[in-house]
């Protein structure tokens, strides 16, 4: 463990394998077998499961070049589940979460309050904003640009390559507040606006504009998402801000009330 | 390994770690790098493979609360392949089989003879009936109720939430004897009726009526389950049960020779 | 480490384990917690990553019985990435490269320069020809041929029963030059002949016939493939040999140029 910078309290389980330049904030937790290799910072609180491995070689590494440095950088208060690989040139904000094994390849950048599910693949070359939701099992492909707020279920893949193989690459973009259910494939570069639903199974070969839920394949307009009510109660469920709460800044009062706030403090800056 | 209670001619493997209160009846074999945490039950004869994680941590652990008990117990001669994760609060019957890294979250009641394929993940709280086999790479939603003799196929997925991102969930119901072929969607609380085929990529939106074969993106009726015939032969396939006998209970003779004999018990009892 | 024949400058991390009749040729690196079971050969220059299984059990260790020898081959200046886990009678040519986590089970003949992206999935029983490409997540059905050149794309599934649960398999064959997009299923017995396009998300129940693209569910002809054209230049993309050269064996000079000298030098020998 040359090079490790250690805080109060860390630990540390059996068999758990430590590169250089490695630091180890204050009460963060390596749980056994995990293997942490060069330039990896861990912040504070953060807990790191069996069998993961944070700062993973790239091909400079087998391909037995000298390795540049891959400095990756993990933030407060995390949990990365179990079985976890995640590559150098990565930064994630505070209170990043991720299911078990899931894979993050390098430069992808992360907001705070994000979480990765199980076996989520991320390709890397990404960008992926504040309190966004990856469920199980989702495909990120390269440079796809994904916003704050934004929800996507089990099975849903971003693609990149409009006519593989090819060496062209269009990421899609999916701005705040979008929901892509289950299992729908979203083309090359297209783009999908705000308080959209892409519903399950949808393969989306054009931009979805604001507000519309598209289904079907390919999938075609069905609506305007306001449309859409609760099977139980009859009342409007999106946009989803104003009803849905659970682990969003405005959990405490409401999205309204939250986004004044927030405008005051910029504001007041 | 304090608190574990072995029974006879239990092998443990290389660097193997296990917790308290852990009982490894006769014959038990855990291979190298397994996790055992606290309260597990691994009844006779069972191999547990390298790198697999039983009771896991739940959320109360991560979040420096006292933990609760929260046991597993795995059935007699089961087989857990390596890389398998499952969390507590789970019940397995005997002659269990998972795949490679399969994922099995809490409150997950499994009956006997029950497969799950590699990188199945079930998200738990949900039941699943006995001879039920699920393929490689199934998604199981939490509240998901699984009869017996289900079959499901790699990619399938069970859904829960009518309106994403919202705090219902409506599990999906799959009824003894429904085949779920790869790929297909089913949305939230969907009951897929007895001796049912849903064909491969099929997104369901409605209930799939008895005997009945579903296809299409929404799922159609295509036709009654009678007139599905093997290719080669012409013969009538469905319902499986009289043609398909496979490690089913049933294996040593027919389906109805052995549902009298099950009868004839029942009235004896 | 009994029964290891190593070569020259061969490295081995923390906590590997090697059974017996393993051959690890000169500067070949095995890295942390990986296990090589019985009957393993791996030639020159290959890298081993962290908790991968190569050789792992076959349903005879299962079961008690004597296990056969299951020899498995893997060629030389190979990356295999963390976590794969490939069983015993396979072989692989040259420079085979593996994702995180990918499955590949028994009775599975792979030729040289082909890689198999993270969390794919082998079912074992099948042929993959040269410079083919399997992306992340692909599930490979048992009995599946795909030819040299072959390109599938995430989240594709190659199955192979008619009539499930049968005992019957039937095969894909993915004849060189096709492509197999994201999320496309392809049915039992599906012939996809050359220079082919199989859009996102088809589901492909009849024979592909050469030169066409094929999208939908189920899939329809599209279009001839030679009327696709790349959406910045407006050039022809396909037949995608005239197009694209990264990692294929005409990468210095073009595919007609790299042809005639195949030809030349298959008639003289």
């Amino acid at each position: 463990m040359m090079g490790c910078k250690k805080g109060k309290n860390v630990k540390i389980g059996t068999g758990v394998i430590i590169g250089e330049n490695v630091v180890l904030e204050d009460n963060v937790c390596i749980d056994s077998y995990a293997i942490i290799r060069n330039n990896v910072t861990i912040k504070k609180g953060t807990y790191v499961g069996v069998n993961c491995i944070l700062g993973e070689y790239q091909m400079d590494y087998y391909q037995g070049k000298k390795m540049e440095a891959h400095p990756l950088v993990i933030g407060e208060n995390s949990i990365i589940r179990s079985g976890t690989i995640i590559y150098g040139d990565c930064e994630f904000g505070d209170h990043f979460e991720t299911g078990h094994r899931a894979t993050i390849r390098e430069n992808t950048k992360v907001g705070s309050h994000v979480s990765i599910g199980t076996l989520a693949d991320i390709q890397g070359y990404c960008i992926i904003g504040s309190y966004t939701r990856l469920h199980s099992n989702v495909h990120i492909g390269q440079k796809s640009e994904i916003g704050d707020f934004v929800w996507i279920f089990p099975y849903v893949v971003l693609t990149n390559d409009p006519t593989p193989p090819s060496n062209e690459m269009k990421g899609v973009k999916l701005k705040p507040f979008s929901v892509i259910a289950t299992g729908s494939i979203i083309l090359p570069g297209i783009v999908v606006e705000e308080d959209t639903l892409v519903a399950a199974g949808a393969i989306v070969t054009k931009n979805v504009g604001k507000n519309t839920v598209v289904a079907g394949n390919p999938a075609k307009v069905i609506c305007d998402i306001s449309k859409i009510k609760n099977s139980a109660t009859g009342e409007k469920v999106y946009p989803w801000r104003d009803t849905f709460k659970r682990g969003m800044p405005w959990e405490e009062s409401d999205y309204e009330t939250w986004y004044k706030e927030m405008e005051k403090q910029i504001l007041s800056e």
